[in-house]
């Protein structure tokens, strides 16, 4: 178990504190009773504790550390994976971080509950830090991701009509927990209000880009490290920011629209993603990844002047530029 | 909306708490978006309010009321009703107070999410009562009841070998958070830790009593009543303590056994029903309701004694009394 984390070269300075929150993590998860303790270590085996690291990085910007970020990093990663649990059996996806999703090797129910422990336990762990702010930033998060899964799954089938409602869904499904981790890293740092407020702009910003490049990653990007087939998003009748891109260019949908009329069988989909990619909208949704990526720097400008600082800003850089 | 609420009359005293609580947890239920409101409507038009009942009238009973019951009270009944969304999920129920199970009117996805909402905003709220005591006390029975209901249906598939295993089930899925309510409401209330220990071995007993009796109206309920057919646990394979003492006194499993080889048509369930009940099963189940009921009414004797304590007396004889 005591394998050492594959962290992106940016965090190496912080690893120490990285490390000794996902110590924390794998003891709570490595002490709960069998299944959970298997389906959370399948689970855990992956994943890239961006999180978590951003909870670490905030507090040595501000020069705190210790058992508090240790519980907080810890239960910010618990609360993410507990959402993707659900998430998973929500949209029936079969891959999760490379693996096979908790659903699929071991049931609906299972992976239920297991979400349901690590939803409890991260909130225990939170309630720790006796701060009932902390605690409704959280609470606050949580249930702007349920209504905004809600909102996609089941109101509008994710077929957004406008870039509003596509930004509106990526900030309450990704952005909104992101912001809250740094938020929360702030206070429990014990900053001003502005740099609170401005830490949750970094947030919130880096969450916005990381779900554009989520949904241009899914059109072009490497299956064998997404783990997951290209084009997944259009098969399940998604329209992402790429998608939406394409469709102000071809108003009448063209190969996408035969797609999201129901034809998802492999050659049109492929047909869609070909459409799409040609068409300039990754470019285009790239830049605006762009842009949040900018507009979250700017953010840093009230932050302390130091290393960890810049380790925020690389990470920013990182959530566009990767390839997974 | 503004309908009375349907109380045993036990409760009638403490009416006017109730209802505030009920007025808080329906307005908060209200604000939320379609399709979650219907939803949590569609469930919350039934219940017994019990759990409410309890946090106000242990509140009553040390002369403590007002908003911030009501947010306790509202709290856990909405942590309660999303521990039913998700579990009738597990469970494939199709039934659930009288009518269809959210996952059947709905989705699979829809009743998981609709849960994880309830279960934050639950959270969130008892964030507002500023305890981090009161939110480890639920956060523990959370996790205490995922861990039961994921050993009930995963690990031994409800076959108990014994009452202890039964015991420990009954106590994770019904007595813990009935013992929650009942102690956090004394925390609340600002009590001596004495009476804090003594209020949740009342509300442990009383789930203990709730949950056997729970177990016998399943074999001799009234259908109509319950909402759902006769020996529904039997069908599906659980073993519950009436049949554990029929197991008792027939080793070989007899007309039960059978049903849990899996004979599970209408007839071989009915001729196991009629079996448990023949045997006096049902009598000793009931005897050991009762032994709990005045366990935890001896828990009662560190208490005020005034009207308030009479009702939660009353109530413990109402659990084991109750026809659905």
């Amino acid at each position: 178990m005591e394998s050492r984390l594959a962290l992106i070269p940016a965090l190496e300075p912080v690893r120490e504190g990285i490390e000794d929150a996902d110590r924390l993590l794998r003891s709570i998860v490595g002490s709960t009773e069998e299944p959970l303790r298997s389906m959370f270590n399948h689970l855990l085996g992956g994943g890239k504790r961006l999180r978590m690291a951003l909870v670490i990085a905030v507090g040595r910007m501000f020069d705190a550390g210790g058992p508090r970020f240790a519980k907080l990093a810890a239960a910010v990663e618990m609360l993410h994976t507990a959402t993707l649990i659900h998430d998973d059996v929500v949209d029936d996806a079969s891959m999760r971080r490379g693996r096979e999703a908790l659903h699929s090797v071991w049931s609906v129910g299972a992976a239920v509950l297991a979400g349901d422990f690590l939803l409890a336990r991260a909130v225990a762990l939170m309630a720790e830090l006796d701060s009932s702010r902390i605690l409704r930033i959280f609470t606050g998060a949580l249930c702007e991701m349920s209504v905004g899964e809600v909102r996609q799954t089941l109101v509008d089938g994710g077929k957004h009509h406008s870039r509003e409602d596509y930004l509106r869904c990526a900030k309450a499904k990704t952005a909104s927990l992101l912001e809250a981790s740094t938020e929360t890293a702030g206070i429990l740092a014990g900053v001003t209000e502005l740099q609170i407020a401005a830490l949750g702009q970094y947030g919130r910003e880096l969450g916005l880009a990381y779900q554009i490049t989520d949904d241009v990653l899914d059109l072009i990007g490497d299956e064998e490290k997404l783990g997951k087939a290209a084009g997944s998003d259009l098969r399940q009748g998604l329209v992402t920011l790429p998608v939406l891109h394409y469709l102000d260019a071809v108003p009448n949908g063209g190969a996408v629209g035969t797609v999201l009329d129901g034809l998802t069988d492999e050659a049109h989909v492929k047909a869609a993603v070909e459409a799409v990619v040609s068409s300039g909208a990754v470019e285009a949704s790239l830049a605006e990844a762009r842009s949040h990526v900018l507009r979250g720097r700017e953010a840093l400008a009230c932050m302390p002047d130091n290393p960890f600082r810049q380790i925020l800003w690389s990470l920013s850089g990182y959530v566009i530029n990767r390839e997974f």
